[in-house]
């Protein structure tokens, strides 16, 4: 049996947030590394800081979602190339989910792209260096469009008084913002970009902050802002966004995996005019229909053995079918529930199968996603 | 002050080596990520480690070091307009360390790049996703070359003694591979590569295994071999990197530093026919000269304060001139040694400067690296 955590030290090798000292003033309990960045994991109550994303509000330093810039006059194009949606009305102010895959239809990321300008588009992307993919791309094709990281620095504000908290702060114009929509502005000087959006399922928005050396200054305005509405530190929630059927890169998906294999189909439309990377093999996966599925194990397990650590392999009738990717005991449900991926003559809703866990085997139901 | 470690927990979101149990059930320390895999730190006693590499013989657990694999009809045209090197010569059995660039010079990563077959190549990497940016290059091309990470995983038999252990296992041909030269080979059905490399300038090899089930079994063959020549298990250790002035991807260099500053110019050929990325960017900063170069410090602190956990500012006359990028006490010097990036008419040997550490400033001059 091996540990559940370790010890990692600190290197100039992997960055630190914008907001990095706040987390540890606030006494961030754990980090893990995401984008080559420290990425904060908890304040040591995961249990209460769901409850409060569930109820009141939290907020996140959610630095390590870098942006992918694509700007200069071939940025449309490049955008347009690398994902598989129609971008042709997309307008500035508006961001969009995009399922990015390499040529055979695997998943290279999971982003949201946002168009900040006419010639300007930010990937707001999950663990990966996408940049390398889109730069080695447009270069190659000799299009004349800079990609690269620039200085921008996420800042969730996640729960049902997010609104509240962000409209304070903001005016009342926030209220307006649709999903993914977003707006420049500033507040004392401290430029940022306000969006709707953020890594679950309970409303709020985000503040991608455009300067890194305001990060203490931008996290005390919203801490001083939220305080009557409860607000505290929070990490993205595992017990929530599982629940909320969220996706995370690298554990439930990699280039191994397509989007209709784990319901991203309504994210391509291989219809559009414009060539994409990726269409013909997207198309042709569209027509036979995927091999496997992604569906919701509800488990029998109450007893917490922490998350999976590993795939879980999940077995029907003592044959492997599938692998859970993500699983927790569900505050809500009381049981463990997991986001699997199974082959799809065995992916039925109802159907009973047996998943080999760290701590032995439980049984489970499959079922739809988000979970009910 | 924030402290120096973290807990990190287990995810399926970074995965785990083929050694992994190997290197718990020897009583690893700690870990960091790097390429999405946890690389093991350290066994808790990091001076002994660093003895036993200088006089002795240690193995590594380096499956962190991923092999971007290009291989089909075009693999050595990708390979060849990737690298800065010329690869007219290079054969099967050869690798040569390649700094690839982006269009800029930029540094994207520092592999070593080894000829497998007529058409395979690898590229060893650093951290970072660079098989994104070769397979957008050549899928952008039309080139007809797969790029992809294979299941391989180096493990690294380094120190004086390692040549014995390797003949031990191997037989006496292995004394006859040159440096970076390689041999396809097995072991009880083990299928691996056996290269005579390395990060340290210890002197070793490594073995690189082609099948990710048998890495319990490798790792134990290599113990058994070794215990009369004292081995145990150890990690790329920053006294012995530092002291002789092995580079590390992310600290040493990212892609805002172009080979010519880092002491990498010898490894780019701008002369040769054939064109490759970053070519022009290249003979023109060549011809111009770097603005930045790498120098040694020798530093006057012999308290131990650990390594710099981030870029450590470098001043003269309370100017800054450039930062420090890897930092330790050395223990064959006694005292603070660091790789540094100063302007280029502040890098004169013998130059005095002062290091602003997270534990008060210390006065330090200009040396070579590596460090005498």
């Amino acid at each position: 049996m091996s540990p559940k955590t370790f010890q990692m030290g600190l290197t100039p090798r992997i960055l630190r947030s914008p907001y990095y000292e706040k987390t540890v003033e606030n006494g961030v309990a754990g980090f893990s590394v995401y984008n080559h960045m420290l990425m904060p994991t908890g304040y040591g109550d995961l249990i209460g800081e769901y409850h409060r994303l569930m109820n009141d509000v939290s907020m996140w330093d959610v630095a390590v979602e870098r942006q992918v810039e694509m700007v200069g006059p071939d940025a449309h194009k490049l955008a347009q190339y690398l994902v598989p949606r129609d971008l042709t009305n997309c307008r500035i102010g508006q961001g969009m989910y995009v399922p990015v895959c390499d040529f055979e239809g695997g998943m290279l990321n999971d982003p949201v792209l946002l168009r900040v300008e006419e010639d300007k588009y930010w990937l707001s992307i999950a663990d990966g260096d996408y940049d390398l993919w889109a730069g080695g791309v447009a270069a190659a094709k000799g299009w004349d469009v800079k990609v690269h990281i620039p200085d921008v620095s996420p800042l969730a504000i996640q729960g049902p008084k997010a609104e509240a908290v962000v409209a304070d702060m903001l005016g009342e114009w926030v209220k307006d913002l649709r999903y993914f929509a977003f707006k420049q502005t500033e507040l004392e000087g401290i430029p940022f970009i306000c969006a709707r959006s953020g890594w679950s399922k309970q409303g709020g928005f985000e503040f991608y902050l455009q300067d890194g050396t305001k990060g203490a200054q931008l996290w005390d305005m919203v801490a001083e802002a939220g305080k009557k509405y409860g607000i505290a530190p929070g990490t993205p929630n595992n017990f929530e966004r599982i629940e909320s059927g969220l996706l995370s890169y690298r554990s439930d998906m990699d280039r191994t995996v397509n989007p209709f294999e784990i319901r991203l189909g309504k994210y391509v439309n291989t219809e559009i005019e414009a060539d994409f990377v990726g269409k013909a093999a997207l198309a042709q996966i569209k027509a036979e229909g995927p091999k496997r599925l992604q569906v919701g194990l509800k488990m029998e397990g109450s007893t917490d053995i922490g998350l999976n650590e590993s795939k879980w392999p999940v077995l029907r009738n003592g044959k492997k079918v599938g692998h859970v990717t993500s699983a927790v005991l569900s505050p809500k449900f009381g049981h463990y529930i997991a986001i699997s991926l199974v082959e799809t003559n065995e992916a039925n809703a109802g159907g009973e199968v047996e998943v080999v866990t760290h701590a032995g085997t439980q049984k489970a139901t499959i079922t739809s996603i988000p979970f009910k």
